[in-house]
């Protein structure tokens, strides 16, 4: 099985300048202070990213910095699925051109009612184009932002077309008895649940780890999870029950803008508050309620870069 | 109240190569084919068009390719919302660049749970970064597309905010409702029904029009409801009635592979069945019975340019 990807992963947020472009500074810091803290690997570009919100060519920059910072080709995730297959294929090509392999890939998002067959096709399309051995393609599944449904049958399918590079999935559909049975339908797939509140139980049942958009700010607590998994120890069942709880707090408010304040709270910066359109920050009022919850549930970051 | 346009709008077809590049010489004689068969105009690019499945320098020649054919400013209105709101920015300015003033603006697609605040953000964002006066919004509301909801109040909003800018909405809803609450919240204002079915109520309640996918194929029946209206006659229900009857047929048919069958069958260039993926042509099997169909309602077709 070529999935070599385990562990803790952040759905990683995107620092922004005034001007709404990445902060591409700010952008490497958090990675390297998530790595740092707890995860195994980022996300870049992902949902929590803002990526669907930034242009092929932003997208471009993302990818040079990660590279020109040095960070591990297993210690990054790109996000390329755009709705266009041309724009997939192109930010694919860079990815693995600046060295990264490992591949977050959404299905082309806009067009609803797309069958398995038209969804088999295009991620078909996809890695024929991109006609490189080295591609690792993690299928990214997120029914409430896509509108499509990636089940473990088409996961079945792609991976026996392409074994050696269909390799594992993010299942962000919330849904456990999906994650489940991915990983009970395709043994040492790499099933990465897409919320920590389904860490341990995705480990166990044979999967990955998780990628999570709150691992941004949960990542320490995720690791203590995954540290008792991996050691055997007894007490993993009552640290996941914490990390739960966590998680169900943070996911009553809006991700990105609340993950944002939280970052903005924790850095001392407000840059960090910035969201790009359709997003809008917290309000005020909201935001004093998140950080009150933050504080009462012990949500304790550590020291920032 | 600046909206110029009215009558029956074709979301157009868009015809691709063997590679999946657009054929734009194929697609600039079906817009005038369109155009000379009951079309007042066309709305390139939109969902029929699979904009989204093309890049963003795939849109821009297709809007080259429009202006280089010549076609009038008010016989075309250019799709260029997208998830990346510098990309929608850049497109707009690119059709005005060409002399295309009237814009089919779809809200950032990707996200869910927007708010309307965010929704108006974002169009004030593009529409002040744009800064052109001649400028022509219509709003495109698709929620089962886009996820999104785009009501009378939101409308109503923006108009106010730019009454020269915002000057029209396509309702693909598909709830008459709706579009009666545009009509009747903000008078004068360019609503157009997103399905022909709602062609003669949407224009006796104030609107302008229909901006339809099957009015690829349905433009001539749609064309002697909107003269019937025009002139008065009482024929305008009996022939709405009818051409409800052939728009309700054909929506039980995926839209774009179905209609791309039938031009397919008209023109004698199987060319017309390619579709971009996510989506598939239709099997065979279903081409026959919607073929069969079409003869059964009498759609028949003037004869391709």
């Amino acid at each position: 099985m070529p999935n070599r990807l385990t562990g803790v992963w952040a759905a990683a947020l995107t620092p922004l300048n005034e001007d709404l472009s990445v902060d591409l500074g700010a952008m490497v810091a958090h990675y390297r202070w998530l790595l740092a803290n707890g995860c195994d690997g980022v996300a870049a570009l992902g949902t929590t990213g803002e990526a669907n919100s930034f242009t092929v060519a932003e997208r471009h920059k993302v990818i040079e910095a990660v590279a020109d910072a040095g960070l591990g080709d297993d210690a990054v995730m790109i996000g390329t699925g755009c709705c266009a297959f041309p724009d997939t294929v192109e930010l694919t090509l860079a990815a693995l051109a600046a060295g990264y392999h490992n591949i977050l890939m959404l299905p082309p998002f806009y067009y609803k009612g797309v069958s398995a067959d038209g969804l088999f096709a295009t991620y078909a399309t996809i890695i024929d184009r991109v006609g490189d051995d080295r591609l690792k393609v993690y299928v990214y599944d997120f029914p409430a932002m896509t509108g499509l449904e990636i089940d473990a049958d088409l996961l079945a399918r792609l991976h026996a077309a392409y074994p050696a590079t269909v390799v594992g999935v993010k299942d962000s559909s919330g849904r456990w008895p999906d994650m489940e049975a991915t990983c009970r339908r395709i043994p040492g797939f790499g099933t990465f649940a897409g919320t920590e509140q389904y860490l341990l139980p995705v480990v166990q049942a044979g999967g990955a780890g998780c990628i999570s958009a709150t691992a941004n700010v949960t990542a320490p607590f995720c690791a203590e999870v995954w540290r008792a998994h991996r050691g055997g120890s007894g007490e993993a069942e009552a640290l996941q029950e914490r990390l739960s709880d966590l998680r169900l707090m943070l996911q009553r408010y809006p991700a990105v803008p609340s993950l944002k304040a939280i970052m903005a709270h924790h850095t001392g910066r407000d840059a960090w508050r910035r969201v790009r359109p359709p997003m809008l920050p917290l309000d005020q009022a909201a935001e004093a309620r998140l950080l009150t919850e933050v504080t009462t549930a012990g949500l304790n970051l550590p020291e920032a870069a």
